[in-house]
Formats: structure tokens, C-alpha cells, sequence
């Protein structure tokens, strides 16, 4: 076998997972200031996170397009086809948290025209935490290839779902307490539900890592979860 | 050329597609029928949404694993491969699609207990029928590599969105009105919001049919939207 070939193969699976891992990092990025945005109602640092999305959207469509000509060229068998497909798979759910810190930093500009809210603005930090935190745990098993911590962020799939429903039953509450704050509730609302959708995401990623990694595309029988009714598509 | 090669190999191409289309239609039955569940408030329909969601998830895993293994083995080039990557995509977009379906239905296991709100069943179902017409149009254009079909989807984007808009603050008005509607009306935000969102996957199956028939991958400088602000990501 050509030996220029083998290592420009090779090259091109590495130069995919990192550029997959550097979007990752921007993922993080953003979704950490979207939180910080909404939290500490800064529309400066809004208005960057909603300027700086179409990055994602560019690195996205460039390794998709990298991952199918690296598939139907290079024909990678098992694992460098599994890394490949992964790399992908991963880089479309990072898109997608990427959308979604968008559409939380477009609502810390409608809600920072409000009054504050301090105790769901608290509600809504701790949230934030727990969920860039399983992001950037998923990232850190990615870039390191280790199965123990994706399975680790998959099983723990359920606490951010607990943290959605109670913050789903307290901006009801806030909203019979007082109607006044009916608007600025209902887009909290979504933000609660976009970090819940950001937290799938990271599961999803987890559950790519264990395919990656072992090959097998189910993790047990099934994805533990609390309250399934209320969970978004 | 072997000739059972190439045979078989325009064969794959069509099961994949004639699989993807067929896809099409089990999702456009979904997603009427959990508008059907909502409006009429059918728990029996709604249940049973539920229970045939799986099977759009196990059609888009066929169709991933087929659509990479013909990419792989068969090497596509030009059509061929923007047909494979197409029916990769618009499956991608379908099993979405479905889980809104899903998500829908749900909530209208929990609407059925509250009390009817019949003007805002009547917006909804307005909605849902739009946004179902936009589905099963793009799946038309799909299904006969109609470009023009797929272009009239795409550039009545702007629809959905105001009719989403507008839906948002009759809701609003509704509870500030009535705070007892707080909880139903909550989950009617939802259900606006999942109609929102299957619209734009009927879009994205529009930029993705485009795509796949010209080779070119964005439409005109952007994406046609009246209020961006409160666009779901």
C-alpha cells in the first residue's frame, strides 16, 4: 500500500475529530454566555452570542462535507468509519446547542426589558450550570476517546429533566402570583426548555461516543428518565 | 462493468429513496393526526401517536446505515451521492418531525383534563393545517423531484412564523385574562411552538431537495422570516 496515501488517510480522520473538538469548545462557548447573558441580563455579551452562531453553522456544513467525501473516498471499515460517522453526528448536535444558545440569548433581549425576576433567575443559573456541565463532560470524554465518562453524563440524564419540571411548575406559580409577569414568563419558559433540549443534546453525544468506542448503537434498554410528558421532542 | 453491479447499485439507490419517501408518509400521518388529537381532544388518537413514534426512529436508523454503507461500498459521485446524502437528511428530518408528533400528542393527554378553550383550538388547528399542507407539499416535491414544488415550500417560510407569532400573544392575552388557564394554556404554547418547528423541517426538507437537484447548496442569499426574534432554534 502507498504509505503518502495511508498518511494523508489517517490525517484527514485526525484533522475531523479536531476540528469536531474545536467546535465543540465554541459550542461550550456559547452556550456558557448565552447563560450568562440571560442570567446577568447582558445584552452586550446576547447580542455576541447571536452574532458569533453562524460560525457553528459554517465548521457544521464543513464536516459534514469533510466526513462524506472522506466516506465515499477513502472507504473507511469499522472504526475509522464509526469515528468518521461520529464526527458528523456529533458536529449536527453541536449545531443544534448552538441554535439554541442563539434563541436563549435573542430572549435576554426581550427579557432584560423587564423587571428582573431574581428567584427564577436563580432557578434558571442553577439549571445552566448542570447542563454546561454536561456538555463540557461530554466534550472532555470525546476529545479523551473514554467510554467510563459518556456513560457517565448518558446515566445522568435525569436530573436535568427533574430540574425542567420543577422550573416548569415554578414559573407557572409565578405567573398565577402575579399575571403581570406573563410575558417575560412564557419566554423563560423556553429558555428552561432550550437548556433541557441543550442537555439532550449532550446525551445524544454520549450515546455517539458509545458507538463510536464499542461499536453497539444502544446503551442498556433504554435512556433512564423521570417525568416523560413533559420532555420536548 | 459488471452488470449486476450496477444493477444492484441503482437498486440500493432506489430503496432508499422509495424507504425515505415512504417515511414521508407514515410522519405526515403522525403529525395529522396528533393535530386531530389536540383539536379534537382524542386521547385514543393521541395514545396511539404515541405508540407509532418508534417506528419512525427504526426507519431513520435504516435508512442512516443504508445511506453510509452505499456511500461506502459504492462509492456514489455527483447525483448519486447528493441523492444518498439527501435521503440521509430528509429521513434525519422526519424522525423530528415525528417526535413533535409525539411531544403533541402528549400534551394532549394533559389539555384533555383542562377545561376547552375553543377560540385557541380553533388558531391551533388553523396552524396545524397549514404547517401539515406545508409537509405533505415538500414530500409531494420529494417524491416527484419537483424543484419548482420545492421552492414554493421554501419561500412561504414566513407563514408559519406569523401565524406562530400571533398564536404567542393571543395566548398570552388568554391568560392574563384567566389565570386559571395558566397550566393548559402552558402546553398550548408548546404545541404552537412543535407545529413552528415541524414548518421549518418542512423548509430544511426544501433546502435539502434543492440540493440534491441543482448541487447547489443555499437558496438565494437567505432564508425569507418576518420575526426572527421568537423563531425556535
Amino acid at each position: 500500500m502507498n504509505e503518502h496515501i495511508v498518511k494523508s488517510y489517517e490525517d484527514e480522520l485526525n484533522t475531523l475529530t479536531a476540528e469536531c473538538a474545536r467546535m465543540g469548545g465554541l459550542t461550550e462557548a456559547q452556550v456558557g454566555d448565552s447563560i450568562d447573558a440571560v442570567v446577568r441580563r447582558d445584552t452586550t455579551l446576547a447580542e455576541s452570542v447571536v452574532g458569533r452562531d453562524q460560525r457553528l453553522d459554517i465548521l457544521e456544513a464543513d464536516i459534514e462535507r469533510k466526513a462524506i467525501r472522506l466516506i465515499a473516498l477513502r472507504q473507511p471499515m469499522a472504526n475509522d468509519l464509526r469515528k468518521t460517522v461520529a464526527a458528523m453526528k456529533i458536529a449536527m448536535n453541536l449545531e443544534r446547542c448552538g441554535d439554541l444558545a442563539k434563541n436563549i440569548a435573542k430572549r435576554t433581549l426581550v427579557l432584560t426589558e423587564a423587571e428582573p425576576m431574581s428567584p427564577l433567575t436563580r432557578s434558571i443559573e442553577r439549571m445552566g450550570k448542570l447542563v454546561l456541565g454536561r456538555l463540557k463532560d461530554v466534550l472532555d470524554a470525546y476529545t479523551a476517546s473514554d467510554l467510563d465518562r459518556a456513560l457517565a453524563v448518558w446515566s445522568r440524564d435525569d436530573e436535568v429533566d427533574e430540574h425542567y419540571n420543577s422550573l416548569f411548575r415554578e414559573l407557572l406559580t409565578y405567573m398565577m402570583g402575579d399575571p403581570r409577569t406573563i410575558t417575560a414568563c412564557a419566554h423563560m419558559l423556553f429558555v428552561a426548555k432550550n437548556l433541557e433540549r441543550i442537555g439532550d443534546h449532550a446525551t445524544n453525544i454520549a450515546e455517539i461516543i458509545h458507538y463510536e468506542i464499542t461499536g453497539v448503537e444502544t446503551i442498556g434498554s433504554a435512556r433512564p428518565k423521570t417525568d416523560d410528558l413533559l420532555r420536548e421532542a
